[in-house]
Protein backbone atom coordinates (compact mmCIF):
# COMPACT_ATOMS: atom_id res chain seq x y z
CA UNK A 1 0.00 0.00 0.00
CA UNK A 2 1.61 3.23 -0.50
CA UNK A 3 2.00 5.48 2.19
CA UNK A 4 1.21 8.87 1.17
CA UNK A 5 -2.58 8.14 0.87
CA UNK A 6 -4.57 9.96 2.63
CA UNK A 7 -8.28 9.76 3.55
CA UNK A 8 -10.16 12.87 5.04
CA UNK A 9 -6.76 13.57 5.71
CA UNK A 10 -5.91 10.96 7.84
CA UNK A 11 -3.30 8.12 5.94
CA UNK A 12 -4.88 5.62 5.18
CA UNK A 13 -2.82 2.45 7.06
CA UNK A 14 -3.69 4.13 10.64
CA UNK A 15 -7.68 4.42 9.29
CA UNK A 16 -7.75 0.78 8.76
CA UNK A 17 -6.28 0.46 12.42
CA UNK A 18 -9.01 2.51 13.76
CA UNK A 19 -11.11 0.28 11.45
CA UNK A 20 -10.04 -2.83 12.64
CA UNK A 21 -10.55 -1.83 16.49
CA UNK A 22 -14.10 -0.38 15.51
CA UNK A 23 -15.68 -2.60 13.18
CA UNK A 24 -13.72 -5.33 13.92
CA UNK A 25 -11.95 -6.30 10.94
CA UNK A 26 -10.68 -4.39 7.90
CA UNK A 27 -13.72 -3.67 5.46
CA UNK A 28 -13.30 -3.42 2.05
CA UNK A 29 -17.14 -1.51 2.27
CA UNK A 30 -16.10 1.05 4.88
CA UNK A 31 -12.82 1.49 2.52
CA UNK A 32 -15.05 2.80 -0.18
CA UNK A 33 -17.59 4.39 2.27
CA UNK A 34 -14.69 6.31 3.14
CA UNK A 35 -14.15 7.89 -0.63
CA UNK A 36 -17.90 8.39 -0.96
CA UNK A 37 -17.78 10.49 1.84
CA UNK A 38 -14.98 12.16 1.46
CA UNK A 39 -16.57 13.01 -2.10
CA UNK A 40 -20.10 14.42 -0.65
CA UNK A 41 -17.56 16.59 2.13
CA UNK A 42 -15.56 17.94 -0.31
CA UNK A 43 -19.32 19.15 -2.41
CA UNK A 44 -20.71 20.90 0.64
CA UNK A 45 -17.80 22.13 1.67
CA UNK A 46 -18.23 23.13 5.91
CA UNK A 47 -21.79 23.31 7.24
CA UNK A 48 -22.61 24.53 10.47
CA UNK A 49 -24.72 21.17 11.50
CA UNK A 50 -23.43 18.22 9.51
CA UNK A 51 -25.73 14.78 9.47
CA UNK A 52 -25.48 12.00 7.10
CA UNK A 53 -27.49 9.73 6.19
CA UNK A 54 -26.57 6.90 4.97
CA UNK A 55 -29.04 3.69 2.26
CA UNK A 56 -27.34 0.80 3.93
CA UNK A 57 -27.33 -0.53 7.36
CA UNK A 58 -23.93 -2.01 6.10
CA UNK A 59 -20.48 -1.34 6.70
CA UNK A 60 -21.50 2.57 6.09
CA UNK A 61 -23.15 3.91 9.25
CA UNK A 62 -19.28 2.47 10.67
CA UNK A 63 -17.42 4.48 7.72
CA UNK A 64 -19.88 7.49 9.07
CA UNK A 65 -19.17 7.19 12.58
CA UNK A 66 -15.13 6.58 12.06
CA UNK A 67 -15.08 9.50 9.99
CA UNK A 68 -17.41 12.42 10.99
CA UNK A 69 -19.26 13.19 14.14
CA UNK A 70 -21.97 12.18 13.17
CA UNK A 71 -23.24 8.60 15.64
CA UNK A 72 -26.20 6.66 15.53
CA UNK A 73 -26.82 7.68 19.34
CA UNK A 74 -26.40 10.99 19.21
CA UNK A 75 -28.57 11.03 16.25
CA UNK A 76 -26.75 12.98 13.40
CA UNK A 77 -26.31 9.81 11.46
CA UNK A 78 -29.58 8.49 9.84
CA UNK A 79 -29.73 5.00 8.28
CA UNK A 80 -32.08 3.48 5.94
CA UNK A 81 -32.15 0.13 5.55
CA UNK A 82 -32.49 0.05 1.16
CA UNK A 83 -29.57 -2.55 0.66
CA UNK A 84 -28.09 0.44 -1.67
CA UNK A 85 -24.25 1.60 -1.34
CA UNK A 86 -25.31 5.10 -1.52
CA UNK A 87 -24.73 7.78 1.38
CA UNK A 88 -26.14 12.20 1.87
CA UNK A 89 -23.64 14.33 4.07
CA UNK A 90 -25.97 17.36 4.52
CA UNK A 91 -26.90 20.51 6.73
CA UNK A 92 -29.89 19.35 9.34
CA UNK A 93 -30.89 23.29 8.83
CA UNK A 94 -30.12 24.23 5.25
CA UNK A 95 -31.08 20.70 3.88
CA UNK A 96 -28.83 20.86 1.61
CA UNK A 97 -26.43 18.30 0.71
CA UNK A 98 -24.38 15.95 -1.96
CA UNK A 99 -25.22 12.29 -2.20
CA UNK A 100 -22.26 9.88 -3.13
CA UNK A 101 -22.70 6.63 -4.58
CA UNK A 102 -21.18 3.56 -6.10
CA UNK A 103 -20.29 3.97 -10.12
CA UNK A 104 -21.83 0.81 -11.03
CA UNK A 105 -21.57 1.10 -14.30
CA UNK A 106 -17.76 1.13 -13.46
CA UNK A 107 -17.54 -2.14 -11.64
CA UNK A 108 -16.53 -4.31 -14.59
CA UNK A 109 -13.89 -3.03 -14.97
CA UNK A 110 -12.16 -3.58 -11.46
CA UNK A 111 -12.23 -7.61 -10.62
CA UNK A 112 -11.64 -7.34 -7.36
CA UNK A 113 -14.39 -4.82 -6.84
CA UNK A 114 -16.95 -6.51 -8.53
CA UNK A 115 -16.58 -9.89 -6.94
CA UNK A 116 -16.67 -8.37 -3.65
CA UNK A 117 -19.66 -6.16 -4.30
CA UNK A 118 -21.19 -8.67 -6.54
CA UNK A 119 -20.50 -11.40 -3.92
CA UNK A 120 -19.63 -13.66 -6.43
CA UNK A 121 -16.17 -16.10 -6.29
CA UNK A 122 -16.16 -15.85 -2.85
CA UNK A 123 -16.47 -19.68 -2.33
CA UNK A 124 -13.44 -20.23 -4.39
CA UNK A 125 -11.41 -17.30 -3.03
CA UNK A 126 -12.27 -14.00 -1.03
CA UNK A 127 -9.92 -11.38 -2.19
CA UNK A 128 -7.40 -10.49 0.54
CA UNK A 129 -8.15 -6.90 2.01
CA UNK A 130 -5.31 -5.52 1.14
CA UNK A 131 -5.15 -6.43 -2.81
CA UNK A 132 -8.32 -5.38 -3.00
CA UNK A 133 -7.60 -2.02 -0.75
CA UNK A 134 -4.74 -1.64 -3.29
CA UNK A 135 -7.36 -2.11 -5.95
CA UNK A 136 -10.13 0.42 -4.75
CA UNK A 137 -7.21 2.95 -3.70
CA UNK A 138 -5.89 2.83 -7.42
CA UNK A 139 -9.14 3.49 -9.41
CA UNK A 140 -8.87 7.13 -9.05
CA UNK A 141 -12.31 9.50 -8.71
CA UNK A 142 -14.16 7.97 -11.56
CA UNK A 143 -15.37 4.82 -8.89
CA UNK A 144 -17.93 7.07 -6.74
CA UNK A 145 -20.19 9.21 -8.47
CA UNK A 146 -21.76 12.28 -6.49
CA UNK A 147 -24.45 14.90 -6.74
CA UNK A 148 -25.54 17.86 -5.11
CA UNK A 149 -29.13 17.37 -3.57
CA UNK A 150 -31.75 19.13 -1.39
CA UNK A 151 -33.52 17.19 1.47
CA UNK A 152 -37.19 17.12 0.98
CA UNK A 153 -37.77 17.07 4.49
CA UNK A 154 -35.60 16.34 7.64
CA UNK A 155 -34.98 13.04 8.43
CA UNK A 156 -34.94 13.45 12.46
CA UNK A 157 -37.68 14.93 14.74
CA UNK A 158 -35.91 17.23 16.35
CA UNK A 159 -38.28 17.75 19.58
CA UNK A 160 -38.88 15.18 22.48
CA UNK A 161 -41.55 12.80 21.73
CA UNK A 162 -43.68 12.20 24.72
CA UNK A 163 -42.80 10.07 27.02
CA UNK A 164 -44.75 7.98 29.56
CA UNK A 165 -45.04 4.78 31.74
CA UNK A 166 -46.34 1.61 29.96
CA UNK A 167 -49.71 0.89 31.68
CA UNK A 168 -48.71 -3.16 31.70
CA UNK A 169 -44.78 -3.45 32.53
CA UNK A 170 -44.01 0.14 33.85
CA UNK A 171 -41.34 1.39 31.88
CA UNK A 172 -41.26 4.44 30.11
CA UNK A 173 -41.85 5.02 26.42
CA UNK A 174 -42.60 7.28 23.53
CA UNK A 175 -46.47 7.41 23.78
CA UNK A 176 -46.92 7.56 19.90
CA UNK A 177 -47.00 4.02 20.25
CA UNK A 178 -49.98 3.76 22.08
CA UNK A 179 -51.71 2.94 25.55
CA UNK A 180 -49.15 0.04 26.17
CA UNK A 181 -45.16 0.08 25.26
CA UNK A 182 -44.61 -1.84 22.00
CA UNK A 183 -43.37 -5.11 23.98
CA UNK A 184 -46.72 -5.06 25.77
CA UNK A 185 -48.49 -4.67 22.83
CA UNK A 186 -47.19 -7.98 22.05
CA UNK A 187 -44.43 -7.18 19.30
CA UNK A 188 -41.51 -8.34 22.44
CA UNK A 189 -38.61 -10.13 21.02
CA UNK A 190 -37.71 -12.16 24.05
CA UNK A 191 -39.51 -14.17 26.98
CA UNK A 192 -38.39 -14.63 30.58
CA UNK A 193 -35.32 -16.59 30.98
CA UNK A 194 -35.83 -20.18 33.22
CA UNK A 195 -33.80 -18.13 35.88
CA UNK A 196 -36.84 -15.11 36.55
CA UNK A 197 -35.05 -13.37 39.18
CA UNK A 198 -34.69 -9.91 39.01
CA UNK A 199 -30.76 -8.82 39.45
CA UNK A 200 -30.49 -4.93 40.64
CA UNK B 1 -15.46 11.85 40.90
CA UNK B 2 -14.27 9.20 42.95
CA UNK B 3 -10.80 8.31 41.08
CA UNK B 4 -11.19 4.70 41.25
CA UNK B 5 -14.56 4.26 39.58
CA UNK B 6 -14.21 1.84 36.70
CA UNK B 7 -17.28 1.20 34.06
CA UNK B 8 -16.38 -2.43 33.05
CA UNK B 9 -12.46 -2.04 33.81
CA UNK B 10 -12.23 1.27 32.30
CA UNK B 11 -11.51 4.51 35.07
CA UNK B 12 -14.56 6.44 34.32
CA UNK B 13 -12.92 9.56 33.46
CA UNK B 14 -10.72 7.66 30.52
CA UNK B 15 -14.57 6.64 29.30
CA UNK B 16 -15.94 10.48 29.56
CA UNK B 17 -12.99 11.36 27.32
CA UNK B 18 -13.81 8.56 24.90
CA UNK B 19 -17.06 9.61 25.44
CA UNK B 20 -17.06 12.59 24.39
CA UNK B 21 -14.66 12.77 21.67
CA UNK B 22 -17.22 9.70 20.10
CA UNK B 23 -20.93 11.18 21.00
CA UNK B 24 -19.56 14.37 20.78
CA UNK B 25 -20.54 15.64 24.86
CA UNK B 26 -20.47 13.92 27.93
CA UNK B 27 -23.80 11.81 27.96
CA UNK B 28 -25.95 11.00 31.37
CA UNK B 29 -27.99 8.37 28.94
CA UNK B 30 -24.80 7.19 27.85
CA UNK B 31 -23.42 6.64 31.56
CA UNK B 32 -26.45 4.97 32.52
CA UNK B 33 -26.37 2.97 30.05
CA UNK B 34 -23.15 1.91 30.64
CA UNK B 35 -24.29 0.37 34.16
CA UNK B 36 -27.12 -1.18 32.17
CA UNK B 37 -23.96 -3.00 29.88
CA UNK B 38 -22.11 -3.49 33.03
CA UNK B 39 -25.36 -5.49 34.70
CA UNK B 40 -26.47 -7.34 31.55
CA UNK B 41 -22.34 -8.56 30.35
CA UNK B 42 -21.95 -9.51 34.21
CA UNK B 43 -25.18 -11.33 34.09
CA UNK B 44 -24.46 -13.74 30.95
CA UNK B 45 -20.64 -14.26 31.51
CA UNK B 46 -18.64 -14.50 28.31
CA UNK B 47 -20.48 -15.83 25.07
CA UNK B 48 -18.71 -16.66 22.04
CA UNK B 49 -21.46 -14.33 19.79
CA UNK B 50 -22.32 -11.59 21.63
CA UNK B 51 -24.63 -8.78 20.31
CA UNK B 52 -26.83 -6.53 21.91
CA UNK B 53 -30.08 -4.54 21.47
CA UNK B 54 -31.18 -1.18 22.31
CA UNK B 55 -34.86 -0.39 22.43
CA UNK B 56 -34.03 3.15 22.11
CA UNK B 57 -32.37 5.22 19.39
CA UNK B 58 -31.03 7.70 21.81
CA UNK B 59 -27.95 7.67 23.65
CA UNK B 60 -27.75 3.46 24.34
CA UNK B 61 -26.13 2.89 20.60
CA UNK B 62 -23.06 4.81 21.63
CA UNK B 63 -22.92 3.02 25.19
CA UNK B 64 -22.82 -0.45 23.42
CA UNK B 65 -20.62 1.10 20.25
CA UNK B 66 -18.18 2.60 23.22
CA UNK B 67 -18.08 -0.60 25.13
CA UNK B 68 -18.58 -3.87 23.15
CA UNK B 69 -17.39 -4.86 20.13
CA UNK B 70 -20.87 -4.49 18.23
CA UNK B 71 -21.40 -1.42 15.98
CA UNK B 72 -24.54 -0.66 14.08
CA UNK B 73 -22.23 -1.55 10.70
CA UNK B 74 -20.98 -4.51 11.88
CA UNK B 75 -24.53 -5.63 12.52
CA UNK B 76 -24.05 -6.72 16.28
CA UNK B 77 -26.04 -3.98 17.40
CA UNK B 78 -29.50 -3.87 16.75
CA UNK B 79 -31.68 -0.54 17.47
CA UNK B 80 -35.68 -0.80 17.97
CA UNK B 81 -36.79 2.80 17.67
CA UNK B 82 -39.81 2.02 21.05
CA UNK B 83 -38.21 4.96 23.64
CA UNK B 84 -37.71 2.31 26.18
CA UNK B 85 -34.12 3.02 28.20
CA UNK B 86 -33.30 -0.64 27.62
CA UNK B 87 -31.10 -3.38 26.64
CA UNK B 88 -30.39 -7.27 25.55
CA UNK B 89 -27.05 -8.83 25.46
CA UNK B 90 -27.03 -11.45 24.27
CA UNK B 91 -25.66 -14.31 22.38
CA UNK B 92 -26.71 -14.97 18.85
CA UNK B 93 -26.47 -18.69 18.08
CA UNK B 94 -27.92 -20.00 21.83
CA UNK B 95 -29.74 -16.70 21.75
CA UNK B 96 -29.92 -16.43 25.77
CA UNK B 97 -28.90 -13.37 26.94
CA UNK B 98 -29.94 -10.66 29.97
CA UNK B 99 -32.00 -7.67 30.10
CA UNK B 100 -31.35 -4.74 31.60
CA UNK B 101 -33.10 -1.06 31.84
CA UNK B 102 -34.02 1.64 34.41
CA UNK B 103 -35.67 1.04 37.19
CA UNK B 104 -38.18 3.68 37.01
CA UNK B 105 -39.68 3.27 40.55
CA UNK B 106 -36.59 4.59 42.06
CA UNK B 107 -35.62 7.69 40.22
CA UNK B 108 -37.93 9.78 42.25
CA UNK B 109 -35.02 9.88 44.85
CA UNK B 110 -32.65 11.20 43.13
CA UNK B 111 -33.75 14.41 41.92
CA UNK B 112 -31.33 15.25 39.34
CA UNK B 113 -31.53 12.05 37.52
CA UNK B 114 -35.26 12.28 37.55
CA UNK B 115 -34.83 15.54 35.96
CA UNK B 116 -32.51 14.71 33.37
CA UNK B 117 -35.11 11.44 32.36
CA UNK B 118 -38.20 12.96 33.17
CA UNK B 119 -36.93 16.34 31.04
CA UNK B 120 -38.29 18.28 33.67
CA UNK B 121 -36.53 21.71 35.10
CA UNK B 122 -34.48 21.77 32.01
CA UNK B 123 -35.66 25.28 31.07
CA UNK B 124 -34.97 26.49 34.39
CA UNK B 125 -31.28 24.70 34.73
CA UNK B 126 -29.91 21.60 32.88
CA UNK B 127 -28.14 19.87 36.20
CA UNK B 128 -23.94 19.97 35.00
CA UNK B 129 -23.15 16.89 33.73
CA UNK B 130 -20.42 16.37 36.46
CA UNK B 131 -23.44 16.45 39.63
CA UNK B 132 -25.36 14.50 37.50
CA UNK B 133 -22.93 11.91 36.71
CA UNK B 134 -21.90 11.77 40.75
CA UNK B 135 -25.42 10.87 41.46
CA UNK B 136 -25.51 7.53 39.15
CA UNK B 137 -22.68 6.44 40.08
CA UNK B 138 -23.75 7.15 43.99
CA UNK B 139 -26.82 5.28 43.16
CA UNK B 140 -25.25 2.17 43.20
CA UNK B 141 -27.13 -0.83 41.52
CA UNK B 142 -30.19 -0.53 41.95
CA UNK B 143 -30.67 2.18 39.43
CA UNK B 144 -30.81 -0.76 37.27
CA UNK B 145 -32.61 -3.95 37.27
CA UNK B 146 -31.97 -7.07 34.69
CA UNK B 147 -33.18 -9.74 33.98
CA UNK B 148 -32.12 -13.51 32.03
CA UNK B 149 -34.14 -13.89 28.77
CA UNK B 150 -34.26 -15.32 26.10
CA UNK B 151 -35.02 -13.97 22.55
CA UNK B 152 -38.06 -15.29 21.03
CA UNK B 153 -35.96 -15.48 17.18
CA UNK B 154 -33.21 -13.78 15.64
CA UNK B 155 -33.02 -9.91 15.09
CA UNK B 156 -30.88 -10.38 11.92
CA UNK B 157 -30.93 -12.06 8.75
CA UNK B 158 -27.52 -13.54 8.90
CA UNK B 159 -27.72 -14.86 5.79
CA UNK B 160 -27.09 -12.21 2.42
CA UNK B 161 -30.22 -10.51 1.24
CA UNK B 162 -30.39 -10.96 -2.80
CA UNK B 163 -29.83 -8.04 -4.83
CA UNK B 164 -29.91 -6.35 -8.14
CA UNK B 165 -29.60 -3.00 -10.11
CA UNK B 166 -33.01 -0.72 -10.25
CA UNK B 167 -34.97 -0.56 -13.72
CA UNK B 168 -35.10 3.16 -12.95
CA UNK B 169 -31.64 4.59 -11.69
CA UNK B 170 -29.39 1.59 -12.05
CA UNK B 171 -28.32 1.20 -8.76
CA UNK B 172 -27.83 -2.05 -7.03
CA UNK B 173 -30.77 -2.63 -3.75
CA UNK B 174 -31.63 -5.64 -2.38
CA UNK B 175 -34.67 -7.04 -4.22
CA UNK B 176 -37.82 -7.20 -1.33
CA UNK B 177 -37.98 -3.71 -1.90
CA UNK B 178 -39.98 -4.74 -5.29
CA UNK B 179 -39.00 -4.00 -8.84
CA UNK B 180 -37.48 -0.54 -8.43
CA UNK B 181 -35.68 0.16 -5.29
CA UNK B 182 -37.11 2.13 -2.94
CA UNK B 183 -36.22 5.69 -4.09
CA UNK B 184 -37.35 4.93 -7.50
CA UNK B 185 -41.12 4.25 -5.80
CA UNK B 186 -41.13 7.47 -4.62
CA UNK B 187 -40.45 7.24 -1.10
CA UNK B 188 -37.14 9.35 -1.86
CA UNK B 189 -36.01 11.64 0.74
CA UNK B 190 -33.69 13.94 -1.96
CA UNK B 191 -34.47 15.96 -5.34
CA UNK B 192 -31.35 17.18 -7.10
CA UNK B 193 -29.98 20.60 -6.14
CA UNK B 194 -30.21 23.57 -8.73
CA UNK B 195 -26.40 22.28 -9.52
CA UNK B 196 -27.60 18.91 -11.43
CA UNK B 197 -23.57 18.08 -12.41
CA UNK B 198 -22.41 14.65 -11.35
CA UNK B 199 -19.10 14.37 -9.78
CA UNK B 200 -16.39 11.70 -9.76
Amino acid sequence: MKSDICILGEPVEDFFVRMEEFHGYRSPGILVGSLMLEAALQRIGHVPYLNVVTETVVCLPDAVQLLTPCTYGNGFLQVLDWGKFALTAYDRDSLDGARAWLNHDLLTDYPLINSWFERTGYKREKPPFSELAEEILSTGPELIRCQEVKLLHPLKNRRPMPTGRCSKCGESYTLHHGSRCPACQGKSYYSLGANKELYA
